[in-house]
């Protein structure tokens, strides 16, 4: 670990969040353009994700599956909206086969005889895979719903890549579900947003806006997008995760129809739905501070450390009481790590386990173990304090849900100090390029303005808010007439 | 669901096997040549065997990460023996953009403006780009062991492809641990195959002999590689797991080197080790019959079905009955699926779980409920018996035991009763290719004889035994001596 400090989120927000993923080992870019390496300790917390979120998708009656990296060309081609939007990012595989490179010693090179009749593309989304063999699966009503899910690796060539917020490769989940009819799509659509919205606030702790993408924003091949916007501490928006109703359009490219109980062929309904590894940088954005991660109880690989604190004759003594809070701890359902290494001292551990972002660290020293009592510190707010050993797991049982709470509370506060309505043009700019704030504000509905604001400050409309409030109002822009307020925010 | 009879395997072993895998809803073949698709509930099988592995490898000190998908050509070619072996079965990604057609309308085409300048390639295996990332990681002895897994697919470009058995993408987990010392290294490789022994022989329920390759059948790269060769019911060998210890040449082919104790700079010693869906295969194969699946308790996707059976009037107390039975074996442990659908008859309803192997079918009729009994079918010997419901919980258990052990007993004889010890070249091939056995016969030791015996008998060496007796003998082709007998067997 290196000892130097992170960069200051006020001086440098972005070269802090680098160093943070870099430092705290979550990842690192690896020498594949554009492809990262995620860490052990990065991995296990995209795994405590994976795990939280699979169980939330069976819950809801999801089962999982796994379709081809791999889609040809001719498929991708076949929903042409979504052709258009993935068409520019495409990883091309057209050859199957390297051979000795005859003219440089152990050199290998393409094999020209091994050129495939039909490019494959690395899937960008697997829509077109999935519908295409949904086809051989769905016949009648009663084939449906078909309630299914992946996790995989996905591939969009990025030519500005950031760890974890916009790589080339990145790991996701994606839904795919097919109905008997457009109400059912509907609401498994906004079933998985909702999903998604409890997901994002009971365990990564921060608050989410849920809504409907405009037009312009929309997924390439849907006919609705909706979404979960986070704030993250510079005030940019982050989205967090997307639902997709899809209505018949990839039913109608990959000729998907059902005899629905009336009988008749019907061009099956679809939703798709997916959260990717951008989360981790969610995650880290949204709570980190400058002294590193900061971790909620819910997804921390170990939610307390133990560090023991010796001075060479009382060492067993000290371990073996720290074992012993280990197993107790651990009894009571809260994941431990004990670090007894001899190697390191107390202020090298304490310094590393705050990098690394673990919500609690227990401290046992010669005097704690005369006294009964134990040191507590918490990673969110920089507290100690001092119990008595007895009162262990009930205290740090507390101290989770507390901890748990406090992260979400604080960034709920922060958004709402820098959320705010807005009805002129001047206000609006300044709320965005000087506050780098949320926005509510009026806008005509229309593509044009929405791309001119863009143009002009680098905000972008985030979501049409669920349930919006119904207000007359003006366009900020054209002032042309406007029935409500949607979110703007310059994003990630 | 087909009603339609499997072919036998008596009849047709492969064709058997291509019918039970699509008709049970395990995978089919994808439009994407070579490629699956996974079916949920093969999938969830597979999401049994990750689950117990992923806790085994954490057990024994693993961590996940997660490496890129692509491999640059540069980095394949440095270890030399290793570019060797895969060359000629990777796909290739030589462009990153697709475009519009200009000559044909809404179809794309490679923009050759976006050529890589240099090829990519989509792993098959990760030792390169896995080393070429540690040498970042790796500085001092206190660096290592360096002990991590990945779960991912790869890519071997395959001509002749059968489900799970050989496909060009496949999912699997790849260790790649770094150590300070051979001893330590070696010590990794045989424990993941004690890992791999304990899984095959616990959870698949198949015996399987473990081993060392002889020289030319080792993994490309490796010094040594080890293996688990299990017995299908035709008699052939599948392989069901590899562990390799690759000693110093990956850490020479991409330069990492860590100071040791003795503070002098040395390369670091590798293993690496992998299962992959490979082993749906041997699962499938090595316990299933003519009416399907046969699957042992501790990876069935659902342990228990309930089927209930009414006529009309007594439906709601008979399904309220299986329903209290479902709660009351989730409450132990068992995973239960209660079938109550009215669309299918209790007859369709035998068979379908049949075909898919659940260990034990509950049955409860109107009768059942005036003499407080259940009827219980095992999957694994087609026997039924009725029981009393007070015993439901405890029969069940125990059941779940029994049948797990049964189903390993029953491979375990049959490889018994199909393994022999040769002396003569004539045995060899009368057990061979008539009787399709395993064979422990004498080999000089040399590659040009186990390529001759290959050329004319279709076997392979598939292991050098561990703990092999030492006896004196004859090659059985060459007459030369030999000290040992190695297992020769046809193999998938």
């Amino acid at each position: 670990m290196s000892t130097e400090k992170l960069p200051k989120r006020s001086a440098d927000y972005s070269a802090w969040y680098n160093e943070l993923v870099k430092r705290a080992d979550l990842a690192e870019n690896s020498e594949v353009r554009g492809c990262m390496v995620i860490k052990p300790y990065g991995y296990s917390i995209w795994e405590k994700m994976q795990q939280t979120l699979d169980h939330m998708f069976k819950e809801t009656g999801h089962t999982n599956a796994y379709f081809p990296l791999f889609v040809p060309k001719s498929f991708l081609e076949k929903e042409e909206g979504h052709a258009e939007g993935f068409a520019k990012e495409c990883a091309v595989v057209t050859h199957y086969r390297l051979k000795t490179d005859p003219d440089r010693k152990g050199k290998l090179m393409v094999d020209k005889d091994a050129k495939l009749e039909e490019e494959l593309i690395v899937r960008p989304t697997s829509e077109a895979i999935i519908w295409n063999t949904y086809r051989g699966w769905i016949q009648s009503y009663r084939d449906l719903p078909l309630l299914i899910n992946q996790w995989a690796n996905v591939v969009r060539w990025e030519m500005r890549t950031r760890l974890f917020l916009r790589t080339a490769e990145f790991l996701w989940q994606e839904g795919h579900t097919a109905h008997a009819t457009e109400q059912e799509a509907v609401e498994e659509t906004l079933q998985m947003l909702d999903v998604y919205t409890t997901f994002a606030e009971t365990f990564l702790g921060i608050p989410v806006f849920k809504g409907r993408k405009p037009a312009h924003e929309r997924f390439a091949g849907a006919v609705d997008t909706y979404c979960i916007e986070a704030m993250m501490q510079d005030g940019k928006a982050l989205q967090a995760g997307t639902s997709h109703y899809l209505g018949q359009n990839f039913a109608k490219a990959f000729d998907v129809k059902f005899t629905n109980k009336e009988n008749k062929l019907e061009y099956a309904y679809a939703t798709s739905w997916g959260v990717s590894t951008r989360l981790m940088g969610a995650l880290i954005m949204a709570h980190s501070d400058d002294e590193g991660l900061v971790l909620p109880p819910n997804l921390a690989p170990f939610q307390v450390v133990i560090v023991p604190i010796y001075k060479g004759d009382d060492r067993s003594e000290v371990v073996e009481k720290c074992k012993e809070f280990r197993k107790r701890l651990q009894a009571v359902g809260i994941s431990v790590k004990l670090d007894d290494r001899d190697t390191h001292t107390p202020g090298f551990k304490f310094a590393e386990y705050e990098l690394k972002g673990v919500p609690v660290r227990l401290a046992l020293g010669g005097r704690d173990l005369k006294n009964g009592t134990v040191e507590v510190a918490r990673r969110d707010t920089k507290t100690k304090t001092s119990i008595s050993q007895d009162l262990l797991e009930s205290y740090v049982k507390d101290l989770m849900e507390e901890i748990q709470k406090n992260i979400f509370q604080k960034a709920y506060d922060f958004r709402q100090a820098n959320t705010v309505k807005v009805d002129t043009y001047e206000e609006f700019k300044e709320a965005i390029e000087n506050k780098s704030q949320f926005v509510f504000a009026h806008w005509d509905g229309t593509t044009e303005t929405a791309e001119k604001i863009k143009d002009e400050t680098k905000a972008t409309i985030r979501c049409i808010p669920m349930n919006n409030p119904q207000e007359e109002g003006k366009c900020i822009l054209t002032g042309k007439p406007s029935k409500e307020r949607v979110l703007f925010a310059k994003a990630y």
